[in-house]
């Protein structure tokens, strides 16, 4: 059976709310190390295992601080657990930058790879697109951006199922020139034979990322997060302007009512908690930020992802597939680690 | 009265239907030096001028080179009329880089001014947003992005007639510490007695885009063509994916039938044509790229806002007020021009 070590803390419903999730996710086989307060969460369900951590850095300020100087917090715990092999792989209730923060230093970077990233499903309608980095690099050497092009190749195949994703960069124009210097180097290393365990699509623009023109979709760190973040914000705006604009007439109203159940199911499908949350790729373990609004259900599903990503291996795949085209990094250099950035968000319908 | 000179090539809808706008703004009272294939575009109304210039290069692979190699084409020969004073704003037909060229090259920057931007008013329900630079300039030095917010400032208040506009910029966190180490150090100056001439208001997320947080969103040239380019595919994607959800049930066909006129007025809400196109700040006059899709109502507008910033002195105003905090560039420094990159492109609802 698969452990999933998860932290209790800085869920917006609080920690009782994620020992719901742990349950529900127990309930469906997968095994819950559950890190938190026992006072405010009580009695777990069977397969959930809770340990006492009511120390929460969740809110820190400099969460890369509050890592090192609180190894007793829930989140550094419940790190230290899954690289011990105490369970497999890591969902955070909460907060991105202590997550990013305790992931790197416990269950650190896998061997080979440059940079950790944040991935981010996005539901988008119809046309799910997995985004990454959403904000774990501010920014990217054009050798972090090939990496997560094959980092993200292997979960969008692993885990979410596509079977020859799509790969593209996020760029200002379709053409191979087009972008910064950095973006136009990773484009032609990508479209060469390094990009060979890849099915490379080449650049796409903001629009073709609405429209699913590309599974997995690459950028740095800066540029994940104000696109994550713009999606978020014009697709709830835009529903929103319906809504208003129905208001604006008796016959608008009506239809409005009638239209309610199908709008429903519109906000169901594009609803962040369908998706888990964003995951922490290129560690030696699989790390599931879950967003901080989740309900249970979100947060069971962050857990149920968490133990597919170790079920089909998508750490192995992806080290195997850049070893296949010789873009492992090279075990004598070194790398500061970077500081872990924004916080996470997702599209709320 | 101020004329406009325009460019009628590149217009998906042909030379003719450019002229068709230029007769509406003629009618309101605005002055058109209309350069385009004669051939096509017959006789023209009165208060526009017919200049016979076939030659178009809207289409150019190359549009720097195209500029320089070709002094017949009609965009270079509508910003020469501009740069002679034969007209005193710009008005491209479609294409952003060959009007990008052809106004530096012969209108050129304006004194003080280390780089133009393009500026675009996005059309977001309920609170229109000034975004600049959406793609002339594709990496951003500090000082660029400090002189694009007083650039962006002037040109709200005295175009768009916001009185006091909130100046921000686009980041990754609300933060003064977060973005890129530009973006801190434009931060810094312009929350600092360099800002005296704006109201600065900080970072804001994409999320806050959105919302309207501010009247005026300054970005780097890449950033700002993946913003605008996500915006427009965005919105447009989450009102057909209400449709599509309307049209799974009779109840919803019925509620979508009954909606109809108030979206059309949304739709006409957020329609790119209503605000003319894109803007060319930081050049000595006014220059407008309209897109290639606009009917003959977006034309028109164009030279009508066009000549609006000619009327309230823009540029005079900008370089007044960049002048007060010692922001210009001083007349010893010498820049290169920067290669015009993406196209424009807007919201289509």
């Amino acid at each position: 059976m698969i452990t999933v070590a998860v932290d209790a803390c800085g869920a917006d419903l609080g920690p009782a709310e994620v020992a719901a999730g742990a349950a529900l996710a127990a309930e469906r086989g997968v095994g819950v190390l559950l890190f938190g307060p026992a006072r405010e969460i009580g009695s777990v369900a069977t397969g959930v295992e809770l340990v006492d951590a009511p120390v929460s850095i969740a809110k820190a300020s400099d969460p890369v601080a509050a890592v090192r100087s609180t190894p007793e917090a829930s989140i550094v715990q419940a790190a230290r657990a899954v690289a011990d092999g105490r369970a497999q792989a890591l969902v955070s209730g909460g907060s991105t930058g202590s997550a990013l923060a305790a992931a790197l230093f416990n269950m650190r970077r896998d061997r080979g790879i440059h940079r950790p990233a944040l991935a981010l499903p996005m539901p988008i309608p119809g046309s799910p697109v997995l985004l990454l980095d959403v904000g774990a690099n501010v920014s990217c050497r054009p050798e972090h951006l090939f990496q997560f092009a094959y980092m993200g190749s292997a979960f969008a195949q692993a885990v979410m199922g596509i079977d020859s994703p799509r790969v593209a960069l996020l760029s200002n124009g379709e053409e191979p020139a087009k972008g910064t210097p950095d973006l136009v180097a990773v484009h032609e290393r990508l479209a060469g034979p390094a990009g060979a365990g890849l099915r490379f699509i080449g650049n796409i623009e903001g629009t073709q990322v609405a429209a699913g023109a590309a599974d997995v979709v690459v950028m740095d760190g800066f540029t994940g997060n104000i696109t994550l973040k713009l999606i978020e914000g014009i697709s709830g705006r835009t529903m929103v302007a319906v809504r208003d604009a129905a208001m604006t007439s008796w016959r608008g109203k009506l239809g409005g009512l009638l239209l309610g159940p199908s709008v429903k199911r519109l906000r169901q499908e594009i609803d962040p908690e369908s998706t888990g949350g964003a995951y922490m790729l290129g560690l030696r373990q699989l790390g599931v930020v879950a967003h901080g609004r989740f309900t249970r259900h979100g947060f069971a599903k962050a857990i149920e992802v968490a133990a597919r990503g170790v079920q089909e291996d998508v750490i192995a795949k992806t080290r195997s597939a850049l070893k296949d085209v010789g873009a492992l990094r090279s075990a004598d250099q070194p790398e500061a680690l970077s500081q872990p950035s924004g916080p996470t968000a997702s599209v709320s319908g």
